[in-house]
């Protein structure tokens, strides 16, 4: 079976800032690493276990900067992300997704040889097939039951989880390590008393959910979640003890797009692009998105008055805000804070960090994005 | 520097098409083939070059099936691309964009030391810059003048194609090999008279800009351009002596939602997903837009009469289109045909070619995306 070889990242340590090559993902690592200290400091102060969602940025060294500042771990989505996670160094990743098909669940199996693994469940068939797989090795995974909190995506109702708790025991390496419960859709709730109402009901819910498992005569250790947009809400709750917040590292157009609650984060994630056509009244840069992610909207120019129009998969349109705004000129460098850092960090293949600001920083660190294309 | 590892294939030559790890995205050879087939009628019957557009494949396997049934070679957008292409032995390649960085365009004419390339120019920066490239070199590279005929982000207005046309003959190693003149937003106006209408307007748009190079006194032998949605009509214009189109090989929803005219093309692109989670009235597959571009839409479920609504980066959410509709169990498998190709193909390392459809298919070819994540 033949492999792609990865592409050649766009600087080198030591490359000046105007030697980064474009369109390239680049990290503020100043704004970065107060990211993580605000975020390390908030969870300390609360008394809550901070586990960060590596959804985001899929890369072994970012893990591993949150961990020294005292994550007990990272989560990922997908059994890929772990596997390259575990295979950087990673020693506690939780999938806090479902994962059903028997053979990925023989590599989650096998993993968890080698690292504390856990995994999320929402169904007997989940549990059966892991419980399947983990026996096969002679392996021990902590399961979380994921309940349906408000997102309306996976997850059971609230009544059903001590039941699926009472299967999770009942298999021999499995131990029940509490509930997933994460609210999604309250995250983008521009408003902050209408995410602390989500927030507010998804508490309910997996208080219901506790109660169903210690009815059905299981312990329940923990109650995990929370994101970005929420996280100041889940931990005035009572109710989680682990907060797995992820954006507020790199921080994205959208996150920052809410009024604001709690600890204030700033952008660390930009995409470097260059004008590469110039018309009358606007610029073409060579950043569509096919460099960062359009989900959650366009990217923001970053220091310019200028909008930014989607000219499709390499081109972005920019044009002045104001009569009398200025564009920037060909050849010209344009920074873009990406509306959305998840897929954005997926589409590239490197993070190349700059110390000393995007105008006349120095290239300190080229980390692979590890778990890149990691979907499986 | 470190470079990340390429991802492991989802399958091998000869699995079923059931052993095929989801989200994986898969060809359908047989629709595949009959999609290059029809196009590769269609210019020779035209009378037209066809140069297909490797910026929606990026796959050296790809780009020699359509030469290897006439195509003179193909179209990309970035150097990067160019670069894997000609890596792979494709001998002809056409970047249809405009490269400004000096040390782009140093790539652009290394390559053109080891294969035929042409590139698009809109400025007499870009041509200076260029010229200087290919003369340290020396090198020699064919350049197309980018005139705006309608999609108001790259190129000139026809009146100023003669003077950079001059401005590419004055230099030696370039050659001025015509005009490029795509009309991107076009491609997907719904009613076949709008397209229509759309080309006949570019095609005023290019012969004034022909008008403008011959009178300048420069011979413009070529305009190049048109996409999947509006090819018949540069066809049968008169004036554009090659066609570019790329989507029709592999078909996306987006193009098949635009009403046809002329040659039918099937959709041949897939992510094969499963269910994941099941809830009572909706299921939950493993495919989000880290598996399936969203820039155009979502995917349409394949064989089945459900929706498809967007669950995030990682996550799908089927329903049932009827009261009676059936939703698939956990476990199964679901097809989702992508809403866009380009940016979708761009996700992934590997193309899971299968013969004999995708019911009871085999695995025939795993072919690496050779240019998977060059934006550069």
């Amino acid at each position: 079976m033949s492999t792609t070889s990865a592409r050649a990242p766009r600087a080198a340590v030591g490359d000046g800032v105007d030697r980064i090559d474009t369109p390239a993902l680049v990290v503020d690592l100043d704004a970065f690493e107060r990211n993580l200290d605000t975020m390390a400091a908030f969870a300390r102060t609360s008394g809550l276990r901070l586990r960060p969602h590596a959804k985001m940025h899929k890369c072994v060294a970012v893990a591993q900067a949150q961990i020294a500042r005292g994550a007990v771990g990272v989560c990922v989505q997908k059994t890929g992300e772990a596997q390259a996670l575990v295979d950087g160094g990673v020693s506690d990743v939780y999938i806090s997704n479902e994962v059903i098909a028997p053979h990925k669940l023989e590599r989650v199996a096998a993993l968890a040889l080698r690292a504390k693994i856990s995994i999320a469940v929402d169904s007997v068939l989940g549990i059966e097939r892991l419980a399947a797989a983990v026996h096969a090795r002679g392996a021990r995974v902590d399961v979380f039951v994921e309940v349906d909190v408000g997102q309306g995506r996976c997850g059971v109702a609230p009544a059903e989880a001590g039941a699926l708790a009472r299967q999770v025991v009942a298999h021999e390496g499995l131990r029940f390590a509490g509930l997933q419960a994460y609210h999604g859709a309250a995250q983008h709730l521009r408003e902050p008393a209408a995410r602390e109402a989500a927030i507010r009901h998804a508490a309910s819910v997996a208080q219901a959910a506790r109660a169903s498992v210690t009815a059905a005569g299981v312990a329940c250790p923990l109650v995990t979640g929370a994101g970005t947009g929420s996280f100041v809400f889940e931990a005035v709750s009572g109710v989680w003890g682990e907060l797995q917040a992820g954006s507020y590292a790199f921080m994205d157009r959208d996150y920052a797009d809410n009024l604001p609650a709690g600890p204030r984060f700033e952008h660390a994630l930009f995409v470097k692009s260059q004008v590469m056509s110039r018309g009358a009244a606007h610029a073409v840069v060579d950043a569509g998105h096919k460099s960062h992610a359009i989900d959650s909207g366009l990217p923001r120019v970053w220091g310019l008055e200028c909008s930014f129009a989607n000219g499709g998969d390499e081109h972005g349109v920019l044009r002045a805000m104001h009569a009398r705004g200025a564009l920037p000129a060909l050849g010209d460098t344009v920074w873009l804070v990406p509306g959305h850092c998840d897929p954005t960090v997926n589409l590239h293949d490197h993070l190349i960090g700059v110390r000393g600001g995007l105008e006349r920083g120095v290239v300190e660190s080229v980390w692979p994005i590890d778990a890149r294309g990691a979907c499986d």
